[in-house]
Formats: structure tokens, C-alpha cells, sequence
């Protein structure tokens, strides 16, 4: 059986203005590469509302899971739970037991829950809550949409309380290899080996350090002793390689 | 006149498998927002032709630029060029002073303009050269499509090369408070503010440090004498702020 896809939809101005650099997509991405979920595409989109849903309903009809960071705080800039109702077209109001965990975590900790806080409690007909245990207001999955902070410490808590109740896949075993020359000087053997094994993926990143070329090699694949066998092959190629 | 709009379509399996952390989306937004050019959207794209067409074709459609990196080295996962080729219906082939760029480049480091090299002379037709200083391979433009290599250094030299030949808009000014409090608490008082200044961008980012919460608010607009009047009532309204 093929592994379940994903794709992740990153909403926020603060990093494609060049102020912030992303660092759930990093995350997520090795979260997933774990479970064995093919992360195939992220899209990152300004804070505007039909972006937002042009961008859901493109990527939930291609994947089985999208997972989305940011845009569900108590401020005017935080439309996500808005443009998620109106993907999928469902209403869009405060709800009880969202508004009851809210409750219980402001009293806890002295605060008023006033009415900007009170939207986190908005939750989209017929969602599912994700447990915040960082700083209460949840998120939420709606059909196979992930909806979840941008705060990386809280989108952190919500992948870990969210991850475990998805299927997973068979997790790609990897193996890579440094090799001291450029990549045009290898690229004939690779494209060899990558003929000769069709089930791995063989990837070439090329880099450049002290002045001198270099690539790091990577082989994936399903199956353990066919990603090693490629890489022994590789190694006697390429002796002067480095692990 | 609005400012010129653009997408970034970033090519590598390396990132969605988690192994690398993009560098490249974080410096064109720095240098886009600085030139006045409105990055709207940015996409991640693992190494498959169909996804990579499909992602240019949506992105050029809709933006008055399109900024790839990634995916036109030597190697054999390297199908930027074939895609960018097909996406717009033209011919691909090796290209004459493609090649002299190479054949200059080889002959001055002493290695040889292999098979596997020369693919990077590989230019779609009727595109214009993007000048490489760092490793000499030309990235290339085809229409409203940037096309440049994926390595850091090399992607900020092309970067660099491109980005004065392009018509620049008016650079957004901006400026920041943090406020140390809670988004919650400072959530009415910034609708209000955003309300009263339809023309300014204010956003707010909530942090958690030291296990207090706070927000940076950032104000952002054309015209400078707007940004500070609004950024002198937030000081008004949230006399603890910190500039």
C-alpha cells in the first residue's frame, strides 16, 4: 500500500515579507518523514482570505492530509478558522466545549477570557479539536484539513498530539554519502546507479566549502538491504567517500 | 501603481524530507520587500515533473513574477530546465553560448565539459541567460520565469544579477513595538488601531519567553508619516512597550 500524502499550508505575512524565518515547515516535515507520510508540497500564503481557500481546496482534493500553521489566534489578522469554514462551507461559531477550555484557562491563570479571546473558541461545524497543552485554545481537523497554531512551541504540542491519531506509512530508510568532488564528475555514475535501482531515490546536493566542490549523496528507499547494497556500490565507486 | 507581485517555487525533495532547511525563500522575501516587489506566495515542490508544470503554470498565471530555485545542476534528479521547457510548450536543447560560458569555465579549472556538465547548457528556447560569478552554469528568464540554481551562494549571486533588471515598486516601511502582554489583552485595542488606518498593514506575532507571553506588532505602509502617527498611538495606548 502506498504511504498516506500530505501537504502543509503555512499562512503568513511575517514570512513572506522576509521578517521571519518559517520553522514549523522544518519540523514538520522530520515529523512526517518518521511516521511515513509523503510530505509532497508546501504552499506558504499571505494573510488573505481567498488565498487561503483557494489554497485549501487545491491541496485537501490532492493529499490525504493538509496540515496548516498560523492564523488562529484572538487578533484581526487571525482569519484561518474564517477561511477554513468557508473551504469547506460550513458555519463557523464560538462552541462550548472549545469555550469551556478556554474557560478553565484563563480562570487558572487569573485572566479575564474577554472577546478577543473568545474567538479561539470559534471552531468550524463539525471539527474535531486538537489539544493545546501549551496554551489552551485548541485546534482543529475538519475532513482530513489540520488546522494548528504558528507559535512553534505550540505547533509543536499539536503535531505530537495530533500525529499519533493518523495512520501511518512505511517510513523511508535513508543513507547518504559525502563525496569530495563536484557533482559533474559523478553525476554519469549516479544517473547509472539511479537506472539500476528504480525502487530508491537517489538524491544529489551539491555544496561548496573552503573554496572546494562537493556533494552529499542521499539514497531513500522502502527496503533496508537495497538502499545498503546501492550504498556499498557507491562507496567502491567513489572510494575517497565519507559516510 | 501597485507594487509588481511575485511567487516563489522552490524544487527539492531535500526539504520536504526534512534533511535541509530552506535558505533561499528566506533571503528573495529580505530582498523582494526591500526592492518594493509583493511576494504573495511561495511553493515546495518535490522532484516530479508534473507537480513542478503544474505549480509554474498556477504561479506565472497569477503573479507579474515567478523565482524557482533548485533542480538545474548536472545530475540526473535535475529537471528544472525540461519542466520550465514544458510548461511554456517550447524546445529545450544545448544552447551555443551556454556552452561557451562552460567550455570558458572548464577550460580555466582544468576539469572537463563532460556529458553530465553540458546538460546545464540546456536552455529553453527563447530564454535570456541569468549570470552565474560563484560556479559559471547560467541560470535562465522565460517569460515572467526566473529560473535559478538551488545552492545558496550561487542562488544570491543570481539573485543579485536579476533582481536590477527589474521594475522595482515602493518599498512598504515599517516598524515594530513589542508589547509584554498576551495577544488576548492587546487584541481589541489593535482591530481599533487597524480600523482607523485602512492603508497600513499591522500584524501581530505572539511569542512565549521566559514563560511570559508577549507580541510584536509590526506596522507596515507606503507612506512613512502614516507608520509613525500609528506607531506613536500603539506607544500611547501600551505605555510598557518596547520599541
Amino acid at each position: 500500500m502506498p504511504n498516506p500524502t500530505a501537504a502543509m499550508l503555512v499562512i503568513g505575512d511575517e514570512i513572506l515579507s522576509g521578517r521571519t524565518r518559517d520553522a514549523n515547515m522544518h519540523y514538520l516535515a522530520g515529523e512526517l518523514a518518521q511516521r511515513g507520510i509523503d510530505l509532497l508540497e508546501v504552499r506558504i500564503v499571505s494573510d488573505q482570505h481567498d488565498r487561503i481557500v483557494g489554497a485549501l481546496n487545491d491541496l485537501r482534493a490532492g493529499h490525504d492530509h493538509v496540515f496548516t500553521s498560523g492564523g488562529i489566534g484572538p487578533t484581526h489578522d487571525d482569519i484561518t478558522a474564517d477561511a477554513v469554514a468557508a473551504a469547506f462551507g460550513v458555519g463557523l461559531d464560538v462552541r462550548d466545549d472549545a469555550r469551556a477550555i478556554l474557560a478553565a484557562h484563563y480562570q487558572r491563570t487569573g485572566l479575564e477570557l474577554n472577546a478577543a479571546r473568545l474567538r479561539m473558541a470559534r471552531i468550524p461545524e463539525g471539527a474535531c479539536l486538537i489539544d493545546n497543552p501549551v496554551s489552551s485554545a485548541p485546534g482543529f481537523s475538519l475532513g482530513n484539513v489540520h488546522v494548528m497554531a504558528g507559535v512553534p512551541a505550540v505547533f509543536q504540542a499539536m503535531v505530537a498530539a495530533l500525529l499519533p491519531t493518523l495512520a501511518a506509512g512505511a517510513a523511508l530508510y535513508s543513507q547518504s554519502l559525502t563525496i569530495p568532488r563536484g557533482e559533474g564528475e559523478i553525476a554519469g555514475e549516479l544517473q547509472a546507479l539511479a537506472a539500476a535501482h528504480p525502487d530508491l531515490s537517489i538524491g544529489c546536493y551539491p555544496f561548496q566549502r573552503d573554496g572546494a566542490y562537493g556533494a552529499n549523496v542521499v539514497v531513500r528507499g522502502a527496503d533496508r538491504a537495497q538502499v545498503d547494497a546501492a550504498l556499498v556500490k557507491l562507496a567502491e565507486i567513489f572510494p575517497e567517500a565519507v559516510a
